[in-house]
């Protein structure tokens, strides 16, 4: 999950002199603050600092990051002038080669693996096509989701064109990412929950299964995050994932029972009560340990990225919390 | 599920004239957009127009809605410029008498029964304790409601106390309602969906139970809604709800083999289908009737309400479809 960001005052010092987009592109830059919560917090593991956006852009769509205040990447959030609204649209869009359009992401695996120099592993990540089918034809976040549930409604065939396009564009990215150094890939379906679930399987959980197929993975795990999917946990797990990524709301100890014995289970305290006390965490951390129970398989992280505002050193009470407490379990 | 909106050219004409809250409060124009939904798409059903927002407001928080444009009652909605963030403020707030406090809503029920003269029900309803609450403490609505979760977690027995102060004023509310003539009661709780499960059950699910064993029904069903709490249904089956309203990510037909044996089910259409095409609204609604399969208990609805901007058409389409195809299940 996201653990980089305005949290932290060493993160904040860095955006001061550069725009959201430019820091995603510069891979010195990139890698510095992939790095900042591993020194910092403690964590177990980097994720690359990256945006799911760069995707869409690479692929050849004009992107634009509202940068005035400090707070409108959380608020209002980047957008897509000319969003797909067209068959010649998609039929247009190009499956874009990685190594030259997306080279300052493979970049900063490559600088960061460096700078960690196996003191913890990197992730890579991409978004899953779903989800970056919701921004590209929406063109910026959504609440109703309107435009691409039109798209899939009502021109089903011209959908399936456009997801396979991200599909084939995302496995290639994620196979470049492994080969640039990054040691597990997560694919994050933010916008999965939205669907009904037949929807979710056609639409979403379908194109997670063809990347999860042609990524080369080289031994690297994928983690597959789908928000608010806790009513497909069976179908994920048998995505070909090798971690379903929980958010809050699933029972990780029912999600054990489920689908434990093949595969891992990462989660998933809810980001939010990062604003509450260090025995309100310390108490959540626990509650969820004894869920999982004893024994492997278990990633313990939030539930969703580390929400703005987060006091950094409650972020660290969770992370020495988890640290100490899951000794006994595992 | 809301059914009266701007997507009606009789609603626009009304509102064009009034603001959203004098509409609300004046129970002969609340009445007349109540009874258009029945007699220009035909459904089997009124449901009160009004906001769950004049409850807090009845307990003397000033509410404010921003209604200089067309579109602001379903963009930026409406807000409490004085949030609740004290115990102090807590303490203060009254359980208001329905009678006097929320007399419109109860004129606009009187009103709108006269006007219906027994053509078909009409169903009152409030918000949930913990969705109430949470614009209350949020102060408008909120992506990752910091405040109302710090409370929850940093301060539960004040969130306890402000949650018991709601579920009674609901319960005195919606006995008033049924008193009123509402025929059948609605409980929505919007953001039950964003509390793990146990946090949903100890802090919206509770006080849901709560209002259900204060309500004075006469013989009025109870529906109870919590969106995106598919992770719940058999405890809010049991929590005294004569219907549970699904939203689309639930599958009905799973839902009915768990707990259609002792409620009913209410939906649950995708509201987003009705901007595609007729055919595709006929097949999405065959879908649901054949997952839920033959015989009782069923009441076909959308998964939540009605979007802005859906054409009049395909709602008539939807609703036609729905009378059409449901005579060979039911």
């Amino acid at each position: 999950m996201r653990q980089a960001g305005r949290y932290l005052p060493e993160f904040r010092a860095i955006r001061e002199n550069v725009d959201f987009l430019t820091l995603c592109k510069t891979p010195d830059l990139a890698a510095e603050v992939t790095v900042q919560p591993v020194d910092i917090i403690g964590v177990d593991a980097a994720i690359i600092f990256s945006d799911i956006l760069v995707v869409p852009e690479a692929m050849g769509m004009q992107l634009v990051f509202d940068d005035g205040s400090a707070q409108k990447r959380f608020s209002n959030g980047p957008h897509f002038p000319s969003p797909i609204r067209s068959r010649a649209q998609i039929d247009a869009l190009p499956v874009p080669d990685p190594h030259s359009k997306l080279k300052f992401v493979l970049d900063a695996l490559r600088t960061t693996r460096k700078s960690l120099n196996n003191k913890v592993p990197l992730i890579g990540f991409s978004g899953s096509p779903w989800t970056l089918a919701t921004y590209m034809v929406e063109g910026r976040s959504s609440k109703n989701f309107r435009y691409v549930k039109e798209l899939i409604f009502s021109h089903p065939k011209d959908a399936h064109l456009l997801l396979d396009k991200l599909a084939r564009t995302v496995a290639a990215y994620l196979s470049a990412q492994i080969e640039a150094g990054a040691q597990a890939i997560q694919i994050f379906d933010t916008w999965g929950g939205i669907l009904a679930q037949e929807d979710f399987e056609e639409f979403s959980l379908r194109y997670i299964q063809q990347i999860l197929s042609l990524v080369k993975r080289n031994g690297s795990p994928a983690i597959v995050f789908c928000k608010d999917c806790g009513h497909s946990l069976e179908k994920i797990a048998d995505s070909g994932a090798d971690v379903a990524s929980l958010d809050w709301t699933v029972d990780i100890g029912k999600a054990r029972e489920m689908v434990g014995s093949y595969v891992g289970l990462q989660g998933n305290l809810d980001p939010a009560m990062l604003y509450s006390t260090p025995e309100r965490i310390e108490k959540g951390v626990q509650a969820i340990l004894k869920k999982f129970g004893k024994g492997n398989g278990h990633v313990f992280n939030l539930g969703h990225g580390i929400l703005p505002d987060t006091p950094v050193e409650n972020v660290k009470t969770f992370v020495n919390a988890v640290k100490k407490l899951s000794v006994q379990y595992h």
